[in-house]
């Protein structure tokens, strides 16, 4: 049986139109609605057939669903859930696929306090954005976090559960605080580093924007994925989990402040033991199915 | 005309069994000897027929070369340029293909004063290592930077460009210092903040390791790449090219202390607006062949 058979997606950028085309193909007679604030989104999303229909109104596109999935950015949650809130059945559960997860609980259940909030975060994702960005496998072996309040009813939760493994998914339930700390890390702090580096990059007058471009192949470049991400979905983030993002930035700043002194001292065995085991992980997140196997991600050659 | 008949390639790691398959597949006539001082690399390359013959002593590698090509780690050149003085023609090309230069030379051109010395630096590598880590395409595509000191006959510089032109790659001729600035922010600058997070993301208590490798792709992971690279070059990189890495470190933790201010007082804008710049330089790397053009890298979904 189905986890669901109406699935409503609010805002069909790459997270949203993934979920589409990943619904698409393994649950078939899912009747999908969709809707976007974006009207070339929308128009887009029609012309790619996402979804059955896409609305003009997010209050139309949830008006009988049975689970209803906010993919816009996080800093949003609260006001669309507002708009849906006289439409949405009193049975439908709300989820999310927004990356930090306590402030979006808190909008959530403060605009829809009297219906199911199970927010979600798939950690999964490309650089790219848009309708047009998204793909169905997305989801395949990668891992998704549900942070359900406490009191809500279990069969929800395992409902959800089921509705993304049925994408290729793993699930895992944690408490949102939780989350919010470790994906500061795993996730939050990378962007932020990603997208200074760049920036820095972009400002010297020693070594030219070109220079930079040319010679990106010796490390930088990997930077400049991530620093391609969309701008206001991690502008939001950012002001939605400034508490573990602090916390993890002071950390790696005081790490970064060590290999400088050992840098500039010369202290060639703190390099050397640092650099050892960093090595172990990498091998680790291999192993575990999470990249890549191949050298350099497998870039063509 | 073949720029040089007789190549000698010292240290078979990943750059220098790579120049040996390029060699072969682009210069099949040319005499390819290696020598590597760890006896199981050596073996390892007679296994893999890298080279026409690898010598157990580096002074028989080069003793009828008209090109050696030092791949050993940038703080071990001196030592190996000496160990090769007395055995090397008067009329070779000695060069290296270390990720600092300016250090390089003085080290070059200390131990060998009497000899043409062009130092090179091919600007491609993966986060492998070993002799059975190179392949023959590394360089197509990519640049590589030479510095010779001054006053060395530009016909020199010139087969020494052929020969790398013909591995695939385009040739820049640069001084020593501004190569060490630019490499600075375009590939040790990106390995020591690789290196820095993954330290960090291993060193929580709140965070489990597990969770570090379960949610990485969230961004983690794309880091503990290069974090994977040898560690020994890298300590040396960074002994060596110190002045400018603080340089750059300086600008970069400036950059990162306005962020981690912006977060802190909630300025979305300074945040969207740098998020917004950095798109463009991913656009260009991509336009000028630097880097796959598919998103997140190519990797495998």
């Amino acid at each position: 049986m189905l986890p669901f058979a109406r699935v409503s997606i609010i805002g069909l950028g790459l997270l949203g139109s993934s979920i589409a085309k990943a619904v698409r193909a393994a649950m078939p007679t899912v009747r999908l609605t969709g809707h976007d604030a974006n009207p070339e989104h929308a128009e887009t999303a029609r012309t790619l057939k996402l979804c059955d229909d896409v609305t003009d109104t997010a209050g139309a596109a949830v008006i009988d669903a049975d689970l209803v999935i906010l993919c816009v950015p996080v800093g949003a949650m609260g006001a669309v859930a507002a708009q849906i809130a006289d439409d949405l059945p009193a049975e439908a559960i709300v989820s999310d696929v927004g990356s930090s997860k306590a402030s979006v609980l808190a909008a959530l259940t403060s605009a829809l306090p009297h219906h199911v909030v199970i927010p979600a975060h798939p950690v999964a994702g490309t650089e790219r954005s848009g309708p047009e960005a998204g793909f169905s496998t997305l989801f395949q072996g990668r891992w998704c976090i549900l942070t359900p309040p406490e009191g809500v009813d279990p069969n929800k939760i395992n409902q959800l559960i089921a509705f993304w493994e049925r994408l290729g998914a793993t699930v895992e339930v944690m408490d949102a605080a939780h989350h919010d700390l470790v994906l500061a890390i795993t996730s939050h702090l990378p962007h932020l580093i990603a997208y200074t580096i760049v920036g820095t990059a972009s400002d010297l007058e020693s070594v030219t924007r070109s220079e930079v471009i040319k010679y990106s192949a010796g490390g930088f470049r990997d930077f400049t994925r991530i620093a391609a991400s969309d701008p206001t979905m991690w502008r939001d983030v950012f002001l939605n989990n400034k508490e573990a993002v602090l916390e993890m930035l002071q950390r790696f700043s005081e790490d970064l402040t060590a290999l400088q002194r050992a840098i500039r001292w010369g202290d060639g065995d703190a390099l050397f033991d640092l650099f050892s085991k960093t090595r172990a992980i990498r091998r680790s997140i291999i192993e575990e199915g999470q990249d890549d196997a191949r050298p350099d991600f497998g870039r063509e050659h």
